[in-house]
């Protein structure tokens, strides 16, 4: 017999993150592995989240003009053949359709048949797909711009995978703007990026930091690759959306051309921009805890369950009428746009039903007994409360404060985030204090975020990724100009950037 | 020089219906063909459209319990292979996946290459996959039933196709459900063809005739097949959407398997139900006109367009001012859970602004210049009124009236649509008469709505398939019990049965 262990979840965070990590996933049923190589199953739970996640930053997409649009699965391999340098950093590893048919094998299986003249790439990512359309669109200055965005799912065919960080299949949108001047396209490309930094922190309650990654992490084809950055509880850095300003390359590639007020034939300026399922990755790491899933309030599925305690069976019908009470009145509430939604779980299956919502991470629970309708209280704890505590309090005062204390919760989530990080944030100037620091860094203690000096060559870069597999994550916007000297090659810099081990 | 036409979309219906068909989805902006063959990209016109579909019908699935998931785009081949019939049926002409990255062909081009060892095929249809997850989340008829439902792209190869009827990649809903007992699972297949019934007539305005499917029409492996089937103007059937009851062969192919109360092990019943991006076609094709689209108001973009009329550059702001009065009044209105979405136009662009906005569908049309201001009225046009005639109507009035106004819109194209179909549908008995209406029928008088009697016979249904290209759509619920005669082998039968040419 195994040991009972004192945490819901087993093994913990400390004892070993990355299987902590899924058995969160599994405890809270958001999710599981598929049959489907690499291609995972987002069960009700996981997926509501990716609901309220397309419904918020869809209509903050909308608001500044984009519109959604739908283009096709399928990319004509001619078409990746166009942009060389695209290919190389992305389409390598797809998947390929060669075949439209099925026929017999002769030996009661089923063998692909009709061979396709040309193969087709199940999209990685719709730049050239909807490039080509763009062309189409676009004659004039008054053609533009346009600004479109696509909820859909996209393949990369990955070796390890892991649920929500890194599938072969993923679902995301991804938005792709074009402009008649470059000006107006790097604008874009940052208003895209200050919505993802509001949407990841009012939301998900995850700290970010935004900044402009190097040459050699940019997504290839783009002159500039804009991120936010978040710390995981491990210390490691997860990129959480990535704004593109995309130059006049993919204009090239695709001829997205137009007369400009001066009547001269000119390349479009595009951006595209994008965030995917893996944010929900994100979110668990940064919150959850050693009993399971942690959800910010305002992404949960649900908001409060109500747990009826029955002493005796003649209690049932009065507790059972006393809990929709409370449910009705609370979801007469709105809770940033959302009506609350409350839960009542009436099974009888002991200490599991009470532990399965905690491991769910609903930010409320509430027991409601025969005393509590008495006394007219109910017995409330916090999710974000790691000792468990539950406290009485009075019915009327909790239907009362429902709003608060999610906006509570909310808030301690994103504080509790922001000083794990600004606790594991460290300026390094000392090349061996540097390397040391990563070197003895594993498992739940995977290093810290070190803003250090870099003199921008790709070659002290790339050696501190061989030596330590520690990347830039990006050159912060914020990071000011002062005088120092490169961490790896000790010759002059004039900034420092993010550096840290990375998912 | 072509000749001018009288009308916005040439040629009419009358002209050559299925031309007429594809230049008013180009003349509204809602899709177009893409370079990938079969495909097509969905404008945001069009998008908009299967957006509100999407939120309208996803409430309705819920409040009946059901919860949505996601599951892999692709489908081992072995999966198929377990299912006979249904192979049979659906997925032989699919894209299939064989290789999992490019290569360089070393002619500068790239090639596919890292083939897998068992093929992929792209999704036409989830039910064996979320089969598979079924049987392994149910052991006990404590965990039925399960109602599942998913958002998702599926591939059926076709070869020839038309936008948004039949295209190769199209978007739909698929609802899976499994139950412990036959009636559950036949209540529910019911349940999701009354909610089809009920969005498809409330809010495209569509009148659909409900019943099951014979035999040789049925989904591939259900026990019962049930639809709701409308006519377009042509007078063809368009299928627009099927709820199935599978009976336990899914359940049996993929080992559903639980506990029942018992404790006896036996297999679950299960249905599933769909509905596509097919449904807009069907809506173009009942309500549209010689103009173009015409959109009933409940599932359109915007209702209303503001057309402002400036005759003096000085009127321009006062008149733009109160442009954006009116929609901002109009805006703070609600119509069937929906704000009012006006939209402002003052592209100086002559007549082509107002046949553009004929075209597109909207279903009310305001001009206002500096008459109407003075008037303290405005001057409206609504799309269902085929003349296209505007009247003048007092300001306030109007944005007192509006959701009346939609309301009534909403009705007028739904009360014609069943006048139509009315009008279209006979009660034949005699062979020679049943023959000589569809040999002489084509174009856009293609046949009719005729309810005759059939023995039953695959034999018959085959040869009236052969001879006529008529099928019989439905035995319709509501159809009663009389004696009669086959209308292909005077046989005796005893209920009438709806047979028309189809989409």
């Amino acid at each position: 017999m195994a040991k009972k262990s004192k945490t819901a979840i087993t093994p913990t965070r400390e004892q070993d993150y990355p299987a902590w990590y899924q058995e969160v996933i599994k405890a809270s049923d958001m999710a599981e592995n598929s049959p489907v190589r690499g291609c995972m199953v987002i069960k009700p739970w996981g997926y509501a989240i990716w609901e309220n996640i397309m419904h918020q930053m869809d209509a903050m997409f909308k608001q500044t003009g984009v519109k959604n649009a739908y283009f096709p699965l399928f990319i004509p391999l001619s078409y990746l053949e166009k942009e060389a340098e695209h290919v190389e950093g992305f389409a390598k590893e797809c998947a390929v359709v060669t075949h439209h048919k099925l026929e017999s094998d002769g030996e009661g299986g089923l063998k692909p048949a009709g061979k396709l003249t040309e193969p087709l790439i199940v999209r990685p990512t719709s730049e050239t797909i909807i490039g080509e359309s763009m062309a189409r669109w676009t004659t004039s200055y008054r053609d533009l711009p346009i600004l479109l965005n696509q909820w859909a799912n996209v393949v990369r065919w990955e070796m390890r995978t892991r649920m929500f960080l890194r599938t072969s299949e993923f679902l995301w949108q991804e938005g792709h703007t074009a402009h008649a001047t470059e000006s107006e396209a790097k604008e874009r490309t940052m208003l895209m990026l200050d919505i993802y930094t509001k949407f990841v922190e009012d939301s998900l309650a995850m700290p970010v930091i935004r900044g402009r990654k190097t040459v050699s992490e940019r997504f290839p084809g783009a002159d500039d690759t804009t991120c936010i950055e978040a710390m995981m509880q491990d210390k490691r850095a997860l990129q959480a959306g990535t704004s593109h300003f995309l130059g006049q390359n993919f204009a090239k590639g695709s001829d997205i051309k137009f007369q400009n007020e001066e009547g001269t034939e000119t390349f479009a300026w595009t951006t595209s921009w994008g965030v995917s399922t893996r944010m929900i990755g994100g979110m668990i790491m940064v919150h959850s805890d050693d009993d399971g899933l942690v959800l910010p309030p305002r992404i949960a599925p649900a908001h409060v369950v109500i747990l009826p305690i029955f002493k005796k069976d003649e209690d049932r019908r009065t507790i059972m009428e006393s809990a929709q009470g409370l449910k009705d009145a609370l979801e007469e509430k709105q809770f940033h746009g959302r009506k609350i939604i409350v839960e009542i779980d009436d099974r009888d299956i002991g200490g599991a039903r009470g532990w399965g919502w905690v491991k769910k991470g609903i930010p409320v629970r509430i027991e409601l007994g025969p005393r509590d309708i008495e006394q007219n209280s109910v017995f409330m704890a916090r999710r974000d409360n790691p000792s468990n505590q539950k406290q009485s309090i009075d019915r009327e005062e909790f239907i009362d404060q429902i709003t608060d204390i999610l906006d509570n919760i909310q808030d301690s989530l994103f504080n509790r985030a922001v000083i794990r990080r600004k606790e594991n944030t460290f300026e390094i100037d000392d090349k061996k204090e540097f390397y040391k620091l990563y070197q003895k860094s594993k498992g739940f203690n995977n290093g810290a975020f070190i803003m250090s000096h870099w003199c921008g060559s790709e070659k002290c870069e790339e050696k501190i990724k061989k030596d330590l597999s520690v990347t830039i994550r990006c050159i912060p916007f914020d990071s000011p100009t002062e005088e120092g000297r490169c961490i790896c090659c000790d010759n002059p810099s004039s900034r420092r950037v993010l550096f840290a081990k990375a998912y």
